[in-house]
């Protein structure tokens, strides 16, 4: 959702509407029925023997009683003079939101290999500075915590490149702003009924607004706003639209400066309410068809399916319990010789923190960094739209998770705690933990004598944010091999567009296709910036390209033919300098993170391969150049991957106050890739997931999320001597043997008469030895299989 | 594996031994006793009403009855001369294999649309002609069937567009030449004893050969051979390889004829045995390690894991029974509006046809053409191997499927059936069929009012076919929106290489990585090429790419800015003429199949978008540029897709014989591409999977599937006029309410104290309504969540 937006969002959010609508017949009613009954039973196994971290979660964000000490110092401050939210006015200085400031790698490194202690704990406290004129948004570090006499309060710059700590508040005086703006629009009523058939703000499912293309100046601000319908039944506003547009200006944070000044109509600019007025009484002005609500935007289909859809489908189910350990006061996590932290940002969600396996390390951070939508359209709402979340808080917005659903229902919830505004929020059960065994095997082989598979399990931490229309749900997933996947997918209401058919644009299909009678996709590009802080083996990295290429070589053998040989071969190269870099063209090169002082047995370096995993092809970068939009506020989206050097002073490629200063952003990521050799040191990669997407009618009601995946992996690459899942992985072998066993055991299922001598040696289901007896403890496979009838 | 190679791997295939090796402990042992229980209780749901497809099955191989008659006719006639395989030998004419000759496109529609009756059946018979002493291996189409007046051989040369139905073949006399070979190394084991430590086919676990370069000509074959340890335990001869060569010439079916002209180790060749004797005697003749079997190469790991390993993983289980039908007659499926019919080939496996989702037509036909696989080396095995797998028939090796491991054991297994050699050999169990839930949802969004979350439950269509060393897990998935995936998992052994360690590619690491002893893997690309015949609401179709392109574009509202703004936007273009097509740099492009004819509600041409889907990535095409081991006999292989248009005359892309001839091969696809025009049209997709394999120590012992994947997804594109999943979609919707009842139900799951105002509008995990009473039918899944011990 909009960043910036978010302010305007608020308005329809603030007329709220509990509906208890009568839920009808057929599948999803009989679901919601047993839901009660089925969340009733579903209780986490409750662990018998605690289980404790190696080492402190030093990433964790502030505790209550950390945050409880804070405020209480905070509030003594004479220097940040900040007023309770509840007594605040725009024009004092208010907590916007407080975090940790996580400890310096250089720092937690120390405390990791025992030459240190426990790093301080530290706060990044975020103050909207609203008693002068210039409202500025303001970063402090405040620590070391709990407050002391040692205890500072420091304005936060050494990791914004920026220099700056603070940002101009473009939108200081929200309330009365907004209460402006609602005096204006009721004087433009006439209008509104009259193309529109509704106010502004009409209860239940009136008019609400949301903003587009905005343009932020040096303390001024302009801002297209569309008009669309509300939806308080299933939040389909986003599918309403309506075709009207007003330009919102404001000069000063004096009410007397703030203008409505154009109107957008049918591809027409008007200069005043009083132009478009006068046009509307000329007979034969166009009246484009609206948007309006109606079962086309719901999200469920209570009616009659096809036959089999009254049946409950397959489910996994978990007899034993969880596999792994958590330790919850450190939120650690161990599970098949993995072993990581977790941590959550209110700006940006789930991170993990020092993932070993197997005692190696590998990652010492993964997480979201911003997560950008670009909207690309003709009009004033679409054609400028481009949102960085992070301002709207990810993580706060990771709402909790539906067991069954979301997660299964024997998952492990983990709730995250944030404080904002001076208040505290506990977000209940919004990362899920949990095993689930893929539909096809880890790796099989049938040779002549034996079969042998082994299953795929894999581990997956997952949460949702939900900002405003999107859902995001992004994951990591741990395989038994050593490799992690990084998995975003989206679903959610598609912010659509007002469909003009006379435009040209329309006609060409130029942004997006026709969905409904005046509703049109926008075409948009989903840009997610993770970081990932790779120590293969150790912090001594160095990112090598292996191309695949083809090659035409003469062999001392190869006399029959007459011309040398056409072939293939690697050339491998390292890059030597900070570079941005993309996914290779048709698949042609290897993108592999080694440690050049490790090797493995066989004396291959031992590396990490990082590659697109399994999303929809390959995650892409922004394809608009040089945005507009964004200027210089995210430059990390136009490539896919990033190789820069670690450094204290970069920890984060993005900031979400960026968003208010695109052309002077407080973290210029451009300047991460300056030219610094990057071989044999501590590697950081940057790398993007989305999509572009162009939603079509399948994206309505709802984006679809098998297929708006995208995903990067990161795999063992010579890292061991052998494939390190054989150890823990499950499986069988099955010998093969003669008929009259396999008919004994498997009854129906024995080969049937074959006259070819090889089928001799043909494997089917089957298997003797010297230990018929079940083992009981294993007999929980014996319960879940179908029974006839 | 090997085409060609297919007749000396059976060298070592034929001193078979069955293995009843005791399993040792832990997990694996506890799964194979419990896998008897479980097998024995796995029962298919028997059906209650028949189900019954609306056509006949048209693509059907021939039925037993079928092949009975039909040998009958064919051992009578008089033209072909055959002798019963029993009785014959390499001087007679013998039936290789027969299968059906599926009818013409033009004749199937006119059966479906019912203004003809049923196709006539044909077969499609090759004959090994011996009788010659230019033996071939001939075509023949037989009918029409059950044999009759009527009935007659023809040459089969309509589907060739070399104009013959006939290649020479190049080991007409394989067990003569066997024996010979035998004979010559029983003379030189003074050589392999010395250099290798063994005899060639000492048991039980000597050496054999297998094949590595092969030139053919007109008439005469040259081939490379490496020794290799067998291995009957685990079938890890693969990983075995001795580095010792030697280079086989026949000239003409006379043994006199017949030579082991050259020797090759560590990078030298030796113009003869002697002269390597010779070699061998001289003081300081460098030796290498040897690669000896032992537990490196075991596909299980007995031992013990980490903490966990023990346990049960979750598992799916089907309680209700399979909510799909099959009409078992017919092959024919029906599920949640999707309907289809299977045939397999014994050269191809698994084809679907006539895929319709909601009684529209999508897909005619789907399926494999041909699978290759390229290596690149510096020494005569890995040097130039290149295998197309139809040779040696992917269906006949479409082994029984393991319930439990390689497909859920509550899914439905057919059976398939082939003729070959004269003898009838049926695979039971190679196909299965199941529903899966996955891990995710298939799209949710949570509003201020509720929270509302759809299963994702998918359908597969699964077989396996293990060609050699290596296992393909070939899949077709259906998703609820219309969504079609074609799936290629690779698993099994590497064919690894022999590592010499004094080679300069060695240290350069330039055809792969060190991964034992004296072993090194070999890069190789597999390229496996699928037909997609698409009929998108019709056969009138066009192809049409549309690119995601940077644009700078000035709009009448935009007047805050000072220059044009950088957005983008869409540019369609039609493919106008028959053409090799990339997945896009950058996913900058859609491809999508539109019906110009056809529109949904809201004007918008139907159409489905072809995307890679869930692989790693985007599937690959060859590397290798004009490869001299393929000549033109897989021309498919250049590029990731293909645009044709559909004839009777091209039904397929590749023919298994191209290997013999690859200079002028049976089929030459680059033919099909031929400048017709291709705009609304009947076209047909040729797609290719598969993967650049670039093998390093976590291909010990075997490839893992879950990287190794590569797909081709086929959605639904403006198709319908909104999602079709939601309504055969299963799901949840949930109203937000009170903390009271929210604690009542969720217990220890309700929101902790909050104190943001934000918070009163939480969606946690809370449902009332005026229903309260559990649906009994459905209590099954009160059954599925863990308790408290």
């Amino acid at each position: 959702m909009a960043s910036f937006a978010k302010f305007w969002i608020a308005i329809s959010a603030s007329a709220v509407f509990l509906w208890f609508a009568f839920l009808a017949s057929a599948p999803f009613l009989r679901h919601v029925d047993s839901y009660l009954e089925f969340l009733a039973s579903t209780r986490e196994v409750p662990e018998i023997t605690p289980f404790q971290a190696p080492y402190r979660n030093v990433w964790a964000d502030l505790s209550q009683q950390e945050t409880d000490d804070l405020l209480g110092f905070l509030f003594d401050s004479p220097e940040l003079n900040l007023t309770e939210a509840s007594q605040a006015t725009s024009r004092d200085n208010t907590l916007m939101q407080l975090g940790v400031l996580q400890p310096n790698k250089t720092d937690i490194l120390c405390y990791l290999n025992g030459s240190a202690g426990l790093p301080e704990r530290w706060a990044h406290v975020v103050v909207a500075q609203g008693v002068t004129e210039d409202a500025c948004i303001v970063n402090y570090m405040v620590g070391p915590l709990p407050p002391n006499a040692l205890t500072e309060i420091r304005p936060l710059k050494y990791i914004f490149n920026s220099g700056r700590n603070h940002v101009i508040n473009p939108v200081p005086d929200q309330e009365d702003l907004l209460m402006w703006i609602i005096g204006e629009l009721q004087g433009v009523s006439d209008i509104t009924q009259k193309m529109l058939g509704t106010d502004v703000f009409a209860s239940p499912d009136g008019l609400d607004i949301r903003a587009g293309a905005v343009y932020i100046g040096n303390r001024t601000l302009s801002a297209w706003f569309q008009f669309y319908r509300q939806d308080s039944s299933s939040d389909a506003g986003w599918l309403l639209p309506q075709g009207l547009y007003f330009k919102l200006q404001t000069a000063t944070r004096d009410a007397a400066n703030w203008k409505i000044s154009q109107w957008y109509y049918n591809g027409l600019v008007y200069e005043s309410a009083s132009e478009l007025r006068e046009a509307l009484k000329r007979p034969g002005f166009l009246l484009n068809p609206l948007n309006l609500n109606g079962p086309w935007t719901d999200t469920e289909d209570f009616g009659e399916g096809p036959p089999g859809r009254e049946l409950p489908p397959p489910t996994m189910i978990q007899p034993s319990g969880p596999r792994f350990k958590i330790d919850h006061q450190q939120n650690f996590i161990s599970w098949m010789g993995f072993e990581f932290f977790i941590s959550t940002s209110q700006e940006r969600g789930l991170s993990l923190h020092n993932i070993r396996f197997d005692s190696d390390t590998v990652i010492f951070e993964v997480g979201l960094q911003e997560a950008l939508a670009h909207y690309a359209g003709d009009d004033p709402a679409q054609g400028a739209l481009a949102f960085v979340d992070t301002l709207d808080n990810m993580g706060f917005h990771m709402r909790n998770l539906v067991p069954g659903y979301d997660c299964p229902a024997y998952a492990t919830y983990l709730s995250a705690s944030y404080h904002n505004g001076g208040a505290s929020l506990t977000r209940k059960n919004s990362i899920c933990v949990f095993e689930y065994t893929a539909d096809h095997a880890l790796r099989r082989h049938t040779s002549d004598e034996h079969v042998s598979i082994s299953r795929n399990t894999y581990l997956v931490v997952r949460s949702v944010s939900t900002m405003g229309n999107y859902d995001f749900t992004i994951e990591y997933i741990f395989y038994l091999d050593g490799t992690i996947e990084v998995k975003l997918r989206a679903s959610g209401f598609i912010w659509a567009a007002f469909h003009t058919p006379t435009l040209e644009s329309a006609k060409r299909n130029e942004y997006g296709y026709r969905v409904h009678e005046a509703l049109a996709t926008s075409m948009h590009d989903h840009v997610l910036n993770f970081k990932a802080d790779l120590d293969v083996a150790g912090t001594s990295n160095t990112f090598v390209r292996v191309g695949i290429q083809p090659a035409t070589v003469e062999y001392p053998w190869d006399e029959e033919i007459t011309t040398p040989r056409n072939t293939m071969h690697l050339v491998e190269r390292a890059v030597e300098k900070e570079a941005g870099i993309n996914w290779p063209a048709k698949s042609g090169e290897m993108y592999v993170v080694i440690n050049d002082n490790s090797t493995n047995s066989w004396g291959e370096k031992r590396g990490y391969r990082i590659t697109p995993g399994t999303g929809m092809g390959n995650p892409i970068h922004l394809s608009i150049l040089n945005s507009t939009a964004l200027r210089k506020s995210a430059e990390w989206a136009y490539k896919d991957l990033w190789l820069v050097k670690q450094k204290d002073t970069e920890p984060r490629s993005a900031e979400p106050l960026n968003y208010y200063v695109p052309q002077d952003p407080l973290v210029d990521f451009a300047k991460f890739v300056d030219d610094e050799d990057v071989v044999d040191e501590d590697l950081v990669i940057y790398f993007n997931l989305g999509s572009h997407h162009i939603p079509h009618s399948g994206d309505i009601p709802n984006t679809l999320m098998h297929t708006s995946a995208s995903s990067v992996m990161f795999t063992p690459f010579n890292f061991h001597d052998r494939d390190a899942s054989r150890r823990r992985v499950q499986g069988v072998k099955l010998e093969l043997g003669d008929e009259e066993t396999q008919a004994r055991y498997f009854g129906g299922r024995h080969l049937e008469g074959v006259n070819l001598k090889e089928t001799d040696l043909e494997p089917d289901l089957l298997k003797y030895g010297s230990e018929r007896q079940i083992a009981r403890n294993m007999s929980w496979i014996y319960n879940l299989i179908p029974r006839e009838n």
